[in-house]
């Protein structure tokens, strides 16, 4: 179907149904008054049961403000609502599970802040999305620390968890092992990139022998006088020698992972590169580099942000399933730990069938949810 | 089913549907990245366009700050949602209306109108609930100015539209005219039963020759000095003659609306009102004086809050249809004018079934509904 007629059709892409048919009085009585006032003052008398008793136990809100959708960059908080939409149909479809877009028109961090504090009760969690850097690292963690339900912005944790699993996939197809990685790019994904590798590397999912993380303006350096505080922490995490170009850094280099813009990635760079290099060019819509030239210019294993060509990176395989598993747990907070678990459970459920065109899972597989879920849950016991 | 149960066993009332199956990565690209972009373009450039493409054009949201339930009072947000769910689950049965809860943690009267202003894009229309008086006023009257979808505070609007309608039912069973109504009760609902009876009076719908309006100070009088403005503008519209009790008020009047408290009207009061007086006894969840006791006291109609007696007031007659006409109808502000049409319908509806123990439509007359919108369908036309 055409998409607009798609989303034309029945005004959207959920709908709202009641689980309870209202055949006589006594129902109606049931679900609303007199009755419901014996719900109401059970919560009253003990607040945890509104997950019980209400939605609130099961609904995620699927929240952003409209300001990095997609490649569009600030489109705001109406044009960004049908990506939301798209996205709890995805959590319905893919796990099971009950999510509602929220789009809010706020003017600033402290605002966004403010107003899903006022709303939270409603939800048994939250999934924020599509927020610029830095405003994204301030909101997540202050609602992660302030709210007793798990928030995750996406954008960050979902696409590095993601792209750890498929760089233990490719470490495992290639048999390369003290990598030299090159991350592009320092925004919500690239950031939290650069944090799940280190991670890893320090729990020894992943042989590295250098991580170099580079923005627009080249090295994230100590040196530099312009670092935000997140990126401070970068470079605390990073190699600092005094290479400040990225040509420079690609040298030699066994990995490449790029956040950042189209055409950023030459045929030269990924040559001057170690032999059969790892090529991960993840602009959206248009990669770093194209997936053919990249392949042409001597690499091994290339993946992408993009669903017509092998190994696409896609958030949608790490989150349904996350969630899924953060509810059924009763988690409170997310955790690096959680985030690495559920990297290494996709790596280990796509293991028999890997090769270097496939290394995740595909996203219709719908024992992915379940694998993620469970790994949490085994998590918590 | 024991309400308990019923509450928990899908944990809520609600559950979220997707419309759209995922059976490719086709619909995956329809749905999210990339095609929904072309979505998300179109919405930029027409902001509108979201009431075409997204929920934000179907979903009505039903948002309390749990100040005022029922007959509790000020029990908070988290106790007040399975009622604001209920009501979803009433919209969606009665009238197929998508709606969805959201009840708020907020301060303050600036804070509520704040938040719901940051988040009514998502939504086609507000159906404000159980919100204190005199609070319930400024918000409903700043957000439905400073929102450009209808805003509406249902226990103010939805249950007058309804007295209205049982109170021509009574005058048209009794055929009595030159009504003497005394209304007791000046909260939210109280007020606007006042407003809409005057309403109706100058619009020839009701043949009234005295309007008096009490509080629990008694008569609401101009020459108080502790009027809100809410209760001045109520003075500026009733009688002001220097009667300060209900009681005697009441000596001769043909009509008790109570909106009160259980217990406030006497048998001796009703003795001393006209001949087969007209008994409205709306304090939920006991009413003002028990029907059989006003009965026995001589009155020939009572009507309560209540479904175990005869002609009950309950607002659900009223607003499934009401929302569903002003979203078919693309309303964008509701006037006193869809409000004394709604009423009118309703008891149009009623009329040839009409008797002193039937002033209303059954709650359970899935036709109601449908004769609501299309009369506020036709006011458009």
């Amino acid at each position: 179907m055409d998409t607009f007629e798609l989303h034309s059709k029945h005004t959207g892409k959920l709908s709202i149904e009641s689980i309870i048919q209202i055949e006589d009085k006594d129902t109606l009585s049931n679900i609303y008054t007199p009755n419901v006032g014996k719900i109401c003052m059970a919560i009253k008398e003990n607040p945890e049961l509104i997950k019980k008793y209400t939605i609130a136990g099961k609904v995620v809100a699927v929240i952003s403000d409209g300001s990095a959708v997609l490649g569009f960059g600030n489109i705001g908080p109406k044009a960004g609502l049908p990506v939301m939409e798209g996205k709890c149909v995805i959590f319905k479809e893919l796990a099971g599970i009950d999510a509602y877009p929220l789009c809010l028109a706020v003017k600033s961090s402290e605002e966004f802040i403010q107003t899903v504090k006022n709303l939270a009760l409603n939800f048994a969690a939250i999934n924020l999305e599509d927020i610029a850097a830095p405003q994204c690292f301030e909101i997540e963690d202050r609602l992660s620390n302030e709210l007793d339900i798990p928030v995750i912005h996406d954008d960050q944790h979902g696409t590095s968890i993601v792209v750890l699993a498929a760089l233990m996939g490719a470490q495992h197809i290639t048999g390369k092992t003290n990598l030299k990685i090159i991350v592009s790019g320092a925004g919500a994904a690239g950031t939290n990139i650069v944090k799940i590798i280190n991670a890893a590397s320090n729990s020894n999912m992943l042989s590295i022998s250098s991580l170099k993380a580079f923005d627009s303006k080249g090295l994230i350096s100590k040196s530099r006088v312009d670092l935000t505080p997140m990126k401070i922490e970068l470079a605390n995490i990073t190699d600092q020698n005094l290479i400040q170009s990225i040509e420079k850094g690609l040298i030699d280099a066994d990995v490449f992972i790029g956040v950042s813009v189209a055409g950023a990635l030459t045929v030269e760079m990924v040559k001057s590169m170690s032999t059969k290099p790892i090529i991960f060019a993840l602009a959206n819509p248009e990669p770093e580099i194209k997936p053919e030239e990249a392949i042409l210019a001597g690499a091994e294993i290339v993946a992408s942000g993009r669903s017509d060509y092998p190994n696409q990176i896609n958030n949608a395989l790490a989150y349904p399933g996350m969630f899924k598993g953060l509810l059924k747990a009763n988690v409170k907070k997310v955790t690096m730990e959680h985030k690495l678990a559920v990297a290494k459970a996709l790596f280990e459920y796509q293991k028999p069938n890997m090769s270097k065109e496939t290394l995740l899972p595909s996203i219709l597989d719908r024992n992915v949810p379940d694998v993620i879920a469970n790994c949490i849950l085994s998590l918590t016991k």
